[in-house]
């Protein structure tokens, strides 16, 4: 099938693209309820904004741009969480749709992760409610079929480090103000399994280790060097740099690309889906122990007279 | 065991050659059967020529050089592979061969991978077959207990590059047209799980995930930058490295160095030995759509008026 | 519970040190028995030595130094593992100690690895003690829920280096005479399927396979570049680097750091355990061939030939 493709490049183009070698069983993008659920989408296709989130899609390229819209640190609380994960799942069956940027509308922040009221001071039906939508934030964005590119312009650690990398390529801005990793451990938490096992399969389990052991942040050009990012730009070129990479990714055929995609991340994807539920009781028991509650709260405190 | 072995290097020579701790069930080279087979084959010995592959044993050093020779460019038919797997099991079981150079004997190319005309206009039966003898192929060359070394004195894209892949140590030329990878993608196909598996073993799972992704082909300097390749050299210099690498992996105990290698390599080989059937009647299904075999006629019928 | 981190830097140190999002059931350092068992070893505390290891706890930093101390070479013989798995034992329990730097007493060195004379001459009874202690002290090193950093200052072949990459950290002398590697090919011999899960997850895939196939040996400089160590000194700064390194990697939380690292290492420390009588009986049915012990009572002679 590959015999003397190289010698005629200019025909790969014409080969067929919905061809694939192995079906992995990956989530078929274009079904036909999909289509009629999409012509009921349509009128709503251009732009969809909601609370935390805005979604605008231009139809001439296929890319939608989704930006995080929640000053002051797009912490992630549940009712973002659970409008990312919506309208993530809204391109996902949206024909027009093949690509998706991620990025921030606030200044100098990507995402600083998980919104710490949403684990202090309620019951644990709430926290496992919570811990629910997290993972299905992650499950929807690393298991996307379509191309997903993180243009981070602002610092991203802990949770918003982990959306970065559960994109497909990694674009971030040249200002060492802003840092990006898993710094849990630098809070005396631990970053779950499936964070870790994502860390690991993008920069190694050698470097995954000393990092998360250390919590460590870095700056872009650091995170560079050690492979936690792709490309490092200038300010003002992130978001032309992601269109163009996206660009670049939208010439490969979908099918085969989102069959490798699925290949290449179900092992992990599978990870959670089958633990799903002990991970949320594990997390339940420990953010409901009393002296978990009581340092959080006094964390709290400590955030909104600094505020004042 | 190792002890003081650091101020006594000049006695290393000495040590058993043939001992090992873990006896991990590596396919013993030199059992007594095979020394009998080895007395029948020994008058062919130092050269065998076939139609598409000629190998040529130095009983002094005990190196082949086994070459590609299926003009314009050993893409990999149902003969080429057979006539692959048959001599690479006769030099396995030749006591006086321990390494075998791949390399190839038609100018600018390594081999293009696999051969289309072997996967369209025929019965469900021949594509199963040709499936059961890449797969054979890849078993015979990931899995030898020889030194293999690729000397890629060309192009090597797709089922190419995976052959580059399964051996030991890869040298390739300095020649800015020379271009390798797993383009899989861009030909609108996917590589199968063991061509992912072996890519994923060589450069880590980031570097792995955008190649495939992407389909991409690298220049010789890109490939070493990622590992996809571990020395780039003159054109004229591909042959004689080859040679030198071989002789500095020869001065290791064959038995420890080979007991070794199986320990890395066969978690990846139980995977497709185990799931060989399954990924054949994969292929089969996905090759016999009326689509697939009317997209692949018309990248024919283009090859050919190119060829015209 | 990330959330606005990133503006609130400052307040970080004030965070609960204790807390987990995930508690993976790593052996918890603190219990009440613990307690009750270090008020029997405190008056020991500040310095216990031993006829191989010397260990000087600072009970101000919590970082105890622990050396090997057998000349000629800290070859590892049945007492100086031992004597290794009881004190780290002890510093794992004690309140005070939060981290090791394991390093060495005797210039040049760091360790020659495993002590050939525990192999020779023998008894199986007696193979198999010795081996199910070398498993001893790399389970407790591997294992070890407190800080470990070795600092190199000599060269550290096959079991040394095994040693030094079961460590949280590696800095060694920048001396070309000094090399670092897993060696055991070269020595006719095969390193153990945990050797290599351990230096597998430290340099990747590929570089293991290939260190380990040609059994190399690294300058300090070589092993810096393909991540066999971390950082390279001068010779008279390993011991306060590794000072400098530890009191850092302090400063983090131990709970959340211990759990963090219990969950890179619990699969390679699970895989010995749940095969640690099979290793063991590998071992002692290769260590008792004929071969193996007059090739190995050869090369003793040999030793002891050299050294008059």
């Amino acid at each position: 099938m590959i015999a003397t493709l190289l010698i005629q490049h200019e025909k790969l183009e014409q080969l067929p693209s919905g061809g694939t070698l192995s079906p992995y069983g990956v989530h078929q993008k274009h079904g036909q309820i999909t289509s009629q659920a999409l012509q009921l989408l349509s009128s709503q296709r251009r732009q969809f904004s909601n609370t935390y989130i805005s979604v605008k899609l231009d139809e001439t390229s296929g890319v939608a741009v989704m930006k995080l819209k929640r000053p002051p640190v797009n912490s992630l609380n549940m009712e973002l969480l659970t409008e990312f994960a919506i309208n993530l799942e809204k391109l996902e069956i949206d024909r027009g749709c093949r690509g998706v940027i991620l990025t921030s509308a606030v200044p100098r922040i990507f995402s600083a992760g998980l919104d710490i009221t949403e684990m202090c001071g309620k019951n644990a039906d709430h926290y496992g409610e919570f811990w629910r939508a997290v993972q299905e934030m992650w499950l929807k964005l690393y298991g996307s079929s379509m191309v997903t590119i993180a243009a981070i312009n602002g610092s991203s650690p802990a949770g918003g480090c982990l959306m970065a990398l559960s994109c497909d390529y990694r674009i971030i801005a040249n200002n060492k103000k802003y840092t990006i990793g898993l710094n849990e451990t630098q809070l005396g938490i631990v970053a779950p399994f499936w964070f870790k096992d994502i860390i690991t399969e993008v920069i190694g389990h050698r470097a995954a280790e000393r990092s998360l052991q250390l919590g460590m942040l870095y700056s872009p050009t650091d995170a560079l060097k050690i492979g936690l990012v792709d490309e490092v730009v200038a300010e003002d070129k992130v978001q032309s740099t992601a269109s163009a990479v996206m660009a670049q990714w939208l010439t490969l055929p979908d099918h085969a690309r989102q069959i490798t995609k699925s290949m290449m991340r179900k092992p992990s994807l599978d990870r959670l889906v089958t633990h799903r539920e002990a991970d949320i009781t594990n997390f339940v028991s420990y953010i409901t122990r009393d002296s978990i509650q009581k340092s959080l709260q006094m964390y709290m405190e400590m955030l909104k007279k600094k505020g004042r």
